[in-house]
C-alpha cells in the first residue's frame, strides 16, 4: 500500500491527481519516454499560444520563435523529476500534487543551448517567466523562478521533444530546460528572461520549494535531483490493488536510474537475500540496469537502490521535510509468485 | 468542493489515479486534443510491441501491421469518454479510477473499416483481444470485450492518431475504435478477433461495465456516450483549490459538447440567471460552443448542459449506479469575479 494503513487523500489532492500525471513505471522498458507517458506537473492551466505572435523577451531585446530556431541546435536526452515525486509516502505529508513514484521522464529535448543568449549580462540572478498565470500563497503571479548565472552553463530554450515540436503541456513554443535539476526549475512557454541585481524572493524561489521541517524554517532551497533507481513492475497487475503477480522460474527485473548530481556508478537489487549489483546499460538520460531473478512460489519484496559518482545513494526510509521535496527513498515493489 | 464534504480517497483509488490520467478541462480549448492530453484509463500494464513481429489474428486468418495498412484508409476525429467520468462525485461511489469530470479527448484517428473485414463471418457477436494482462475479479485475463456484428458499423481497427502512429498508451500498433460507444469498448492492442456462437461472458461484459443498482443485479450493459457539455474554466485558477478568478467585463465562455446517441442540437449555459443558449460552432468529434457573459464582481456558479437530436440531455442530479458509470450531470464551475 502506498500510504500509510488506513490514511486517505482529500479532494483538493484529488483535483491535482486527476490533471497532473505520472509515467506508468511500466513505461521504464522505454529508452526514451513517449510523449504523453512523462511526467507533466502544471501549476496553473495550460496556455493556447500561437507560435506566429509568440516573443521572447531576453532584457530589452525580442525573439522571435523563428529567430530563436536559427540559432545553433542541440539534441540531448535529459531525465526530469518532480521535486514532489514520492510526496503521498511520506507521513505526515504536505496537502499538494499527491505522486507516488512516478512523476519522472526522460525525453530527447531539442534547442538552442541557453549561455550564449546571455553573454554580457551582468547581474546576480536570471530570472524566467512562463505565460502561465494562477493564485498561490494568496497571491495571483506569474509562474517564475530565478537561477543564478553559474548554474545555468547546460541550460537549453528547448522546442522540441522527441523529434516534433513541443505539446502544449510540456511548455509549447518554448521552455526552459534545466538538465539536473527538479522540474520546477525547467519553466515552461517561457515569455521573458529578465536580469536580477538582487536575489528574486517571488513565491516559487522564496516560499515554495525549499526543504523546512517547520513553517517558520526559512529552509534551503531544493536544487538537483536526488539520485533514485525505479524497477519496472515484474508480471501483471490486479486492476484495482496494482498488486504483482509473477510466474515462476527465471525473470529479468529491470529499470531505469538517474541523478542529477553525477553519473550512476552502481545499481543494487534485493529480492530477499540482501543487496546484490545489477547490471549497468547504456546512459541516454537516465541509465539501463537489468538483474536476473530465479522467481520461487511464494510473496516476495523486490527493491532497487542507485548510487552515483558523487557519493549519494538512496535512504531506506523516506527523508521527511514539509513541503514532500526529493523523497529518494528506495524502490520496493510487493510481488505474489504463482502460476498464472 | 469535487467530492462530498469530508470525503477522502483511498490509497488504492490514488493508485489509479496516479497511472491513469485525465485531459485538464482548459484542453477544451483545442477542437482535436493533443496527444498526451487525451484520456487515458489502462486497466493492466501498456504492453510494448515490436510492430514487424505484430499479428492480428481473426478467425483462422493472421494479418501484418503492413497488410492491414495496405486496407482502404479512413481517418475521422472521435469523441471518446470513459464509462467511469464523473464517478468521484457519486455518494457512495465505486471503488476504482476516481474520474471527476476529465476523462474525455477528441482525437483524429486513422485506420481501415472493419466491416469488411467480418464478411462471411457468421456469429451471434465478435470477440476482442488485447495483449494486456492482469487480475480483476479475482482471475487472470487477457483485456477482452464482445459486440454484436450490427452494433460495428461504424467500427475502425485504428493505427493512428492525430497523423502520427498511434502511441503506446493508445493501443499501439492496433487498437479498436468504436465510435459513440464509451471506452472501454474500443480495446487497446487488439491482438485476436472471434467469432462467437454464444454470448461471451467474460468479466468486461458479464461483471464490469454494466448498470446495477444492487449487486445481486444483473443490471444492463454500458453502451453508447451519453450526452455531456463541459466548458473550459475561465479565469485563471488557485494552484490548490483550482478555484477561479476572473476579472470583471466581457467574458467569452467556451467548451465541447458531445453524445453517442446523436448529433449535439443545443447547449445551454447558466450564469446565475436561468439557462439560456449558447452558440454551436463546428462539429469535429464532439462540437464547439460559446457564451458572451458579462462578469460581475462577486461570486458565481456557472453551468452548462447539452442535449441531442435522440431527446436525451443531462441530469442535474448525477444518475447512481453501483459501478458509478455513465454520470453525465450538468458541469457547474465556482468562479470569484475580481480584479486580478
Amino acid at each position: 500500500m502506498p500510504l500509510a494503513p488506513g490514511e486517505e487523500i482529500s479532494a483538493e489532492e484529488l483535483q491535482l491527481a486527476a490533471r497532473n500525471h505520472g509515467m506508468p513505471l511500466e513505461a521504464l522498458r522505454h529508452d526514451i519516454t513517449p510523449v504523453g507517458l512523462h511526467y507533466l506537473l502544471i501549476h496553473y492551466d495550460i496556455p493556447v499560444v500561437d507560435p506566429e505572435t509568440y516573443r521572447l523577451t531576453i532584457g530589452d531585446r525580442k525573439l522571435s520563435l523563428d529567430e530563436i530556431k536559427a540559432l545553433p541546435s542541440v539534441t540531448r536526452a535529459v531525465t526530469m523529476e518532480c521535486a514532489g515525486n514520492g510526496r503521498a509516502l511520506l507521513e505526515p505529508r504536505a496537502v499538494s500534487q499527491p505522486w507516488l513514484l512516478e512523476a519522472v521522464g526522460n525525453a530527447e529535448w531539442t534547442g538552442t543551448p541557453l549561455k550564449p543568449l546571455l553573454e554580457g549580462a551582468d547581474c546576480l540572478e536570471v530570472l524566467f517567466t512562463g505565460l502561465d498565470r494562477g493564485v498561490e500563497g494568496g497571491t495571483q503571479q506569474h509562474y517564475e523562478r530565478s537561477l543564478r548565472p553559474d548554474e545555468l552553463d547546460d541550460a537549453i530554450l528547448a522546442y522540441g521533444l522527441n523529434g516534433g515540436p513541443l505539446p502544449p503541456q510540456h511548455g509549447f513554443p518554448l521552455r526552459l530546460l534545466v538538465p539536473g535539476w527538479y522540474g520546477m526549475t525547467s519553466v515552461k512557454w517561457l515569455t521573458r528572461i529578465s536580469f536580477l541585481d538582487e536575489p528574486f524572493t517571488g513565491y516559487q524561489n522564496a516560499t515554495a520549494y525549499r526543504l523546512r521541517q517547520a513553517e517558520e524554517d526559512e529552509g534551503t532551497p531544493v536544487t538537483r535531483i536526488e539520485p533514485r533507481a525505479l524497477m519496472a513492475p515484474p508480471g501483471v497487475p490486479d486492476f484495482m490493488t496494482r498488486r504483482r503477480f509473477v510466474e515462476p522460474g527465471p525473470t529479468r527485473l529491470e529499470g531505469r536510474a538517474w541523478s542529477g548530481f553525477a553519473a550512476i556508478e552502481r545499481v543494487e537489487v534485493d529480492t530477499g537475500d540482501g543487496w546484490r549489483e545489477a547490471r549497468l546499460g547504456e546512459e541516454r538520460g537516465w541509465r539501463a540496469w537489468t538483474y536476473d531473478w530465479d522467481a520461487t512460489p511464494g510473496e516476495h519484496v523486490l527493491a532497487c537502490r542507485a548510487f552515483d559518482a558523487s557519493g549519494r545513494g538512496q535512504p531506506d526510509a523516506p527523508p521527511w521535510n514539509l513541503g514532500g521535496y526529493a523523497n529518494n527513498a528506495v524502490h520496493r515493489i510487493p510481488v505474489t509468485v504463482q502460476n498464472g
